[in-house]
Order: C-alpha cells, then sequence, then structure tokens
C-alpha cells in the first residue's frame, strides 16, 4: 500500500496537481487497507503537495480506520452534525491551483459542496490513473484473488452434490447462496446463476422453477467477493447422458477456452486472446452463437477493466486478472459457457481456476 | 403518470427553467412506467418547455420502453458507439438558460459531457421536486405497496415454520431469500436478518452459525421489492417459553408501537410519532435501550424520505408511506423489534402489515 500511495503521489506531481481527494470506498481501501461502507456520510482519503496524507472519515468509523489504515499518520473526524466539506476545507491549504478528483463518482451534489469549500481553480480526473493501478495485481492481491477462488469452487462442488432430475434452478440457486454465506463470503458477486436444457442457451436468462431433467445441460455462473475480493466460475455439466450435438458444442467451447488460455502472455493483445478462443468455435460451425465478448478484468470489482474483446488492442503484462468465458448459445437446445480466472505472470499464465473442465455427468 | 408528468412540467414552468432531464432509473419509471436498469449506458427523459417530452435510450431496450411508456409521444434511441449526449444535444433546442437536472444522481463526468454537448447558461438541481412528488404515495402505487407487503408476509409464515431447536440462523435466512425467489420478488430489498438469542440484541447483527435455542427470542427483519416496490417488515418470536423479563420487553415495544400507529393522522408531525413510542417505553425504564429513530420512508426505495425521528418537525399528509419500528436491545440477553409499513390516510393510518403482533410462541 505505501508503494500504491508513493504512485499516486507521483502522479500527483507528474500533473502539478496541488492535492487530490479519494472518495470511492473500493479506492481508500486500495490505497490504505481501510475497508468501509459509509452510505451517505463522507469518507475521503487526501493527499496534499508536500504534506503527509490524512483521512476524513465519519466518527463513528474512527477504530475501524485506525485499526486498518496504520499507515496514514492523520485520521480526522466529522460528526452527522458537521457539513464535512467545511472540515475537509480546514485540512486543505488556503489555495490550490489543480485539485485531482474521482469524476466518474462523484455526484455533481457532492462536486458543488466541496467546490463551495475548497478553494481551488481548477478540478482535474484522476479515475484514469487508479484504473491502471489497479489492472496490474500485486502478489498480495493475488492471494486474495485465490482465496476468492478457493471458495467459489468450494460452493459449487458442494452445490453439484445437490442436483437431481425433479430439483429446480431456484432449489440450487438457495443451496450455492446459503453456502457462500455460510463459508464466509462478503456477498455473491452478482446474482448466481442456474439454469438448466434449453434455458442454458440465454447468457442472461434468470433462475425460475425450471426442473433439472436428465439428458440435459446444466449451467452454473457464480462467484463471491471474500474481503473485498471477487471471483467469478462458469462450468456446464451434463444431468445423465446427453446427446452426441451437445457432447459437440461442449468440446468446441471447451477447445475454445483452451485455446484462450494458451495464447495469454505478456506483450500478447486483449484481442488476440478474444480471436484465439473466437477462431476456435468459428472452425467448427458455431461462430454465429457465441455473440459476446470473451472476459472481463476481475479485482475489486466482479467486473472491471479490461474488456476482453476482439477490437481492445491493449498488450498483456503481467498482473492482468480477467476472466476466459468462451460460449455457444443455440436456442431451444441449450448453451455451454465454461468460464476461468486467470493471471498473466511474467512468462504466461496463472490459471486461478482449477475446477475440472472435462464433460462430466452429475445427477 | 399524467399527473406526474404534469407537475414536473409546472414546476419546470414556475422555475423558468427551459427543459429538464431525469436519469435515475428510479425516476424515469415513476414518470413513465419504463423501468430498466441501463448499467453503463444512457437513459433520459427529457422535458422542453413547449414540447412534447420524449425519452433517449439504449436501443437494445426500443422495444421494452415502447411497450411501457405508452404516453410519452417520442423515443429516441443511441447505440452503443454513439456520444449520447451529442445524440441528446440535437434533440434540444439551440440555447437554453436553464437546464434542470438530478445533481444527487448525476456524476461530475457525466455532468462534464452533457453540459460539453447541451448549449446551457446555468444548470440546476431538480432533486427536491422529485423527492416532495414521491413522498405522497397515489392510490395505485398503494397497491404495489399491498402486494410487496403482502408477499413478504407469506414469505414470513414459510420461514417460521421452519423454526426448531437447532437450526440456525443463516438455515432460516437461505430458506427465507429462497422464498423470496420462488414467490417471484425482484430481490430481497435488503439483506435478510434473523438473529437468535442474544444476538437479537444487536441492531445490527449478522446471521450466522448462531442456532436457535429453545426459551429465546428470535427476530426476523425482511423485505422484498416487488415489481418496483419495497416492503420491510420486522417481528420476534418466542422460541418455546421465555422468561417474564423478556416477555416484559415485548409487550414494552408492543405498546410503543401501537402508541405510535395510533397517533398518525394527516397534521401531526414525524417527531411526535416518534416521541408516542419513545415515552411508551421510557415509562417502563428502557429509554436508554431504544437507541434508533423510529422509522423511515418507504417506496421505490426500501430507504427513502422521510426520515422519522424525534427532530423532523415536518407534518404528516394523506399518502406518505413510513415504517414503525420501535426496539429495545438488552446487550448479553436480547432484544425485540416490532415493524409494521404504514401508510397515512385522509383521517388516519392503514398499515399495510397485518401479520400478528401479539407474542407467539414457535419452534
Amino acid at each position: 500500500m505505501q508503494t500504491r500511495m508513493q504512485a499516486l503521489h507521483e502522479y500527483m506531481n507528474e500533473r502539478s496537481m496541488d492535492a487530490l481527494l479519494v472518495t470511492l470506498p473500493a479506492h481508500v481501501f486500495y490505497l490504505t487497507g481501510f475497508r468501509s461502507n459509509p452510505h451517505e456520510r463522507f469518507l475521503g482519503l487526501v493527499l496534499v503537495k508536500g504534506e503527509s496524507p490524512f483521512l476524513l472519515v465519519p466518527a463513528i468509523d474512527l477504530e475501524a480506520a485506525q485499526a486498518a489504515a496504520k499507515q496514514i499518520p492523520h485520521i480526522y473526524t466529522h460528526a452527522d452534525t458537521d457539513n464535512p466539506y467545511e472540515v475537509l476545507s480546514k485540512l486543505l491549504p488556503s489555495k490550490l491551483s489543480k485539485f485531482g478528483l474521482e469524476k466518474s463518482h462523484l455526484t455533481v451534489s457532492r462536486f458543488e459542496a466541496l467546490s463551495a469549500a475548497a478553494d481551488a481553480q481548477a478540478y482535474v480526473d484522476i479515475d484514469e490513473v487508479l484504473r491502471s493501478m489497479r489492472v496490474i495485481k500485486s502478489p498480495s492481491e493475488i492471494v486474495m484473488m485465490r482465496r476468492a477462488v478457493r471458495m467459489i469452487e468450494d460452493v459449487l462442488h458442494a452445490g453439484i452434490a445437490h442436483v437431481k432430475p425433479g430439483v429446480s434452478e431456484l432449489d440450487l440457486v438457495a443451496e450455492l447462496d446459503y453456502r457462500m454465506k455460510k463459508l464466509g463470503a462478503d456477498c455473491p458477486s452478482f446474482d448466481t446463476m442456474v439454469l438448466a436444457g434449453e434455458k442454458s442457451a440465454l447468457p442472461h436468462g434468470i433462475p425460475g422453477d425450471r426442473k433439472v431433467q436428465s439428458g440435459e445441460l446444466l449451467l452454473f455462473d457464480l462467484g463471491v467477493y471474500v474481503d473485498g475480493y471477487a471471483s467469478d466460475i462458469t462450468r456446464t455439466f451434463a444431468v445423465g447422458d446427453v446427446n452426441d450435438k451437445l457432447k459437440e458444442i461442449y468440446e468446441t467451447v471447451l477447445s475454445a477456452n483452451l485455446k484462450a488460455i494458451e495464447a495469454i502472455r505478456p506483450g500478447a493483445t486483449l484481442a488476440s486472446i478474444d480471436r484465439a478462443a473466437r477462431d476456435t468455435i468459428a472452425a467448427k460451425g458455431y461462430g454465429d452463437y457465441f455473440m459476446h465478448r470473451l472476459g472481463h478484468g476481475l479485482g475489486l470489482d466482479v467486473h472491471e477493466y479490461p474488456s476482453v474483446h476482439g477490437q481492445n488492442e491493449e498488450r498483456l503484462a503481467a498482473g492482468m486478472a480477467f476472466t476466459v468465458e468462451p460460449g455457444v448459445y443455440v436456442a431451444g437446445l441449450g448453451g455451454v459457457r465454461i468460464e476461468d480466472d486467470v493471471i498473466v505472470t511474467e512468462d504466461g499464465v496463472e490459471v486461478l481456476t482449477a475446477f475440472p473442465k472435462e464433460l462430466t455427468v452429475i445427477g
């Protein structure tokens, strides 16, 4: 975290900013180790040129902030009866030329309250620097992501033990969500998805009363946040024996998943990874049935930068984390998606998800 | 909805605004009937002085918007490759003096994109008018709220049937959340809370492995969104026989709940409702054990305007909807909260929640 604060200080100096305010709770956590949900209350990390950084937190959060943000030398508080922007203005130098803010997070009301209290000539956006810092995961973040992945794999293992013909999609969702809570997840990282039979062909289907039947596919897409970090996995199973067409679709998606993962290494473009999967699927004649991007960045948010699609010519670098999730969806018949979470390493890739990928019969 | 649009038009004219943009999805739903989650995409309802209102929606939402927003004469679309603010600027008059916006919702980035594209001299806040419209529920909204309440009561009835010594708080949460989905709720309106024994004394406790035991209290606090409207109910039960102290606490909270409801009528202040409950609890010697406000507004959000506390001298009016939820929490022993959802009527109050309130033994 010291490194992150230092990088932010350097960015501030390079851009000739006098001060910089971070209010997105995920960013405050990322930079200080203090994780909180301030709801409507003000929470801010402030960097001022040539001074030591400080936190301004709601009074009720002081103890928690002190315990977590050990490297922030000053932690100030505001009471519910205070105007936090006035408290903040007294802690800032009297004249500022350039003040950095998270413009994609701060609302206009909050910005107006801040600019009425702070004495700055210009307000500039700092979203990009935080995004570019977050895109490269540190070794300690990778440890956190491995934990989130391990937990969701435990959840999935426990969940598939409940599969049998007659159980409904929602029965399985309830079981999976229950298991997440039991294992100590912060929360699901998105609405748990279980889709049976022809419903597995809906990339954004909603689980319902549809019952699992033998001879069909069953798709699970689920994730958890654990201590702030997200996981996200999809596996598709055969309930009993499935026909050759479904097996062919499965093998097509599996080889696309493997080809994409094979292509991951520092220097390759995101577009080339997407293409590796897409070409494999197209070669088997299913090109029109894979109608979404290959994946998305993963970390403090379950969907974050970068986007893994065919137009993204950005190059991979060690520490990038994202999902690889090709799919083939044939309306009325069924769909297969196989999703892994990966980290780019110095010489290739670490696949965080270890759940078996061969077509597995359950139920 | 025509009435709401008309009220907004009148507000715009009174304040001499040329145009007004509504982007909060709940507000677009409230004013047009079109409910959607545009995620990162632009969604806006636009009113222009002297012209008919229009919607600008993502292209993929066109059909859904046309089906739902029947009274909006023009629905325009933008593609993912468009800059939606440029599309919007072409639909607006070329020069505007005052442009109304939701400043508590719009981010600075979006505001900058908008103000770069729109040609307005001043931007003013419209949050207050929407808040004051939403605080008075229409008959059709009350119908929606009754549905959301009926559903959560069905969920609670089904849930308590699973209570027996040895079942855990999380087992019951899983059962309740499952039932919500089965009955067709949009989602829980907040994290379902089940707290057993001494944990019921924690107003913000988190359900865990704690098992239900005979002779203890068991507190349930839960709600659902149904077609956009929220419910929120708390009931506290006795698992087997509980001691006289716990019974006394229960009766104290119940009489506070009843006294507060008795005090509700148009013209009474919100503070007086809070006081009716607080005085009842203080008279029994538990004043220090009721340490939160009496309730909160309820409607399109599970927590909305107004706040029901001892300093709110605003007066009740027919159509206001809020919760009445006094509680007494004795650390180490247990807590009781009894929460109803109410609507102020022309001559008193309608209590939406009908779930029995006498101390009930379950398990």
